[in-house]
């Protein structure tokens, strides 16, 4: 009581209001505010203070700002206060049993530079520190569990298949087609720039890439549809399953930014091809993480699983990274990294 | 050789020329011929004679019509020949070891009084003849075998559950919610009048049933749904389906008479529900046929599964009947009774 508490400037990326139609850069507000380096004596014990160090950029962070809810993440995004979502951070004061300062973390975190999380109970503890701390954003955070439980737990892959992966140099994509060619699987991918294409055929292993703005007409036999963009691309596979073909629907990325969703107009196919179609979200799948940890730290370490990133530097410009998503500008996982340590 | 063989007037129906756009009555034409009742010395020694008893009439033989392929038929319709599909028949004369004269049969046949069946491996022997004849057109037939299939295999189906059936009152329909409610499901059916809504609650067991052209906005929580008719349906139904909701897509009768079939816009539900979607034909559970048998028929002769049958008689009234289908004028099953033995 009355003992002095350092106070730091605390950066905010601010919602200013739902946007209107499609987000864009100009409703986000980064903002300049203080915040004293200590869990305040009137909150609950449960209550941790955290530094954030990196932020995911997810496309369900648009839609969270139009005020729609989205399953995994709690609430829309509040006009006045700061957006939040998946991050890496750095436990400054705790009066939680289970963290203590120093302890590394990735969960739900605000878009600030220091958090006081509420509920720390759904941090998850980093004990692999020899891995990039910013990996926990993506490959070792909710996009790896996601290219993981939709590809091992939805798409009942086998090897020798054909594998379809759409929006296939992202952070879920590049994940799906390297644990497809791991099982043994002919993987094709498609991405919206011949760089991406080359990213895909040179260095993430895909047997075959194509830049769908190019070529619209596809033609391929796929046994597995991963698919991450939904609306025509999904339109153009169903011509092109397989009998028993299997489609994954993780994302419809080029939905998101529409006031109407696109009409999809060949699912007879689903009928007469006996395809199944699963969706998921892999906040469902959370039990599976220490399994996915374990099955995946040993390829990383091998370099037999790689990852891109593309990482914006410094909180001010989050706001361009994230909205760089729905243009297609980011080259692999896209994140903010607000402090390294 | 030479031994005189009696010549019987031979009734066909035939397809005048592909359908341009809809399917209509008058792209067929019911001819007067006539056949030798027996199986010509000429044809290979597999070959089988049938007289027709009663024909099926399915709304993929709209398709058909039309010169597409449909799972399930081994070939389009040819113009100038007898339609085909499911019929009952009786053995009048047969070079296969398998049949012998007089013997009851089901499976693929045209539309015509006689027919010689070149491939008869496909037919089914009838055993159990306690049963109306004509029920191998639907009940214990692909209808049957498409909702026990569709229903039990596909649907992931769990006592309790809420189970939604469109197009309820139909071949397919009628079987699945009363295939639900002996599993101790809570059924809702939706068809297209005042009167196959009254069948539905006070003859066959649906706890609910409703008729879409009256009451277009859906509002059911449903874990699972028997999508017969697709299109704007299935659209709706999306919008309430519960969470890890199963959708089996068994028939898309709204879609048949489109140039174009409609958009489905609401897919983002899936990812968003956790659905499972399936689709299957019924010709690929066909080795499921005794099990199906076995299960079913005690159910039958207790009278704990009734079929409703629209039968009409005469093979000069079926382009009307079959053509019905697709305006709904057929009150349950649609079948065709050429001749009652």
């Amino acid at each position: 009581m009355g003992s002095r508490v350092e106070e730091v400037p605390n950066k905010q990326v601010i919602l200013k209001d739902y946007s209107s139609g499609f987000q864009k850069e100009s409703d986000l507000l980064v903002k300049s505010g203080s915040i004293k380096l200590k869990v305040p004596e009137e909150s609950s014990n449960a209550v941790v203070l955290v530094k954030n160090l990196y932020l995911s950029c997810d496309p369900a962070m648009g839609v969270l700002m139009r005020g729609v809810p989205v399953p995994g993440f709690i609430y829309p995004y509040k006009p006045g206060s700061p957006i939040y979502g998946y991050g890496v951070a750095k436990v400054i004061d705790s009066r939680h049993p289970n963290f203590k300062k120093g302890d590394l973390v990735w969960g739900m975190t605000a878009w600030e530079e220091y958090t006081l999380i509420p509920k720390p109970e759904s941090l998850i503890k980093i004990e692999h520190t020899d891995i990039p701390l910013s990996y926990y954003t993506g490959l070792l955070g909710m996009a790896g569990l996601t290219a993981y439980a939709g590809y091992f737990e939805v798409s009942s892959p086998k090897k020798g298949e054909r594998v379809f992966v759409s929006a296939a140099s992202e952070a879920v994509g590049q994940l799906v087609g390297q644990f497809a060619k791991l099982l043994g699987c002919y993987v094709v991918g498609s991405a919206g720039s011949k760089e991406k294409v080359d990213l895909l055929k040179n260095r993430l292993g895909f047997d075959e890439a194509f830049d769908y703005k190019e070529e619209p007409d596809l033609e391929v036999r796929i046994d597995v549809y991963f698919d991450n963009v939904g609306g025509k691309m999904l339109d153009a596979v169903l011509l092109n399953m397989r009998i028993r073909g299997r489609i994954t629907a993780c994302g419809m990325i080029s939905q998101y930014n529409l006031q109407q969703p696109e009409g999809v107009h060949n699912l007879m196919n689903i009928i007469l091809r006996q395809i199944r179609m699963g969706g998921f979200t892999a906040d469902n799948y959370l039990h599976l993480y220490p399994k996915f940890l374990e099955k995946l730290l040993p390829h990383i370490r091998k370099g037999e699983i790689i990852y891109i990133e593309d990482v914006a530097r410094g909180l001010e410009n989050g706001p361009r990274a994230l909205m760089g998503l729905f243009s297609g500008r980011n080259f692999g996982k896209q994140l903010v990294e607000v402090a390294c340590e």
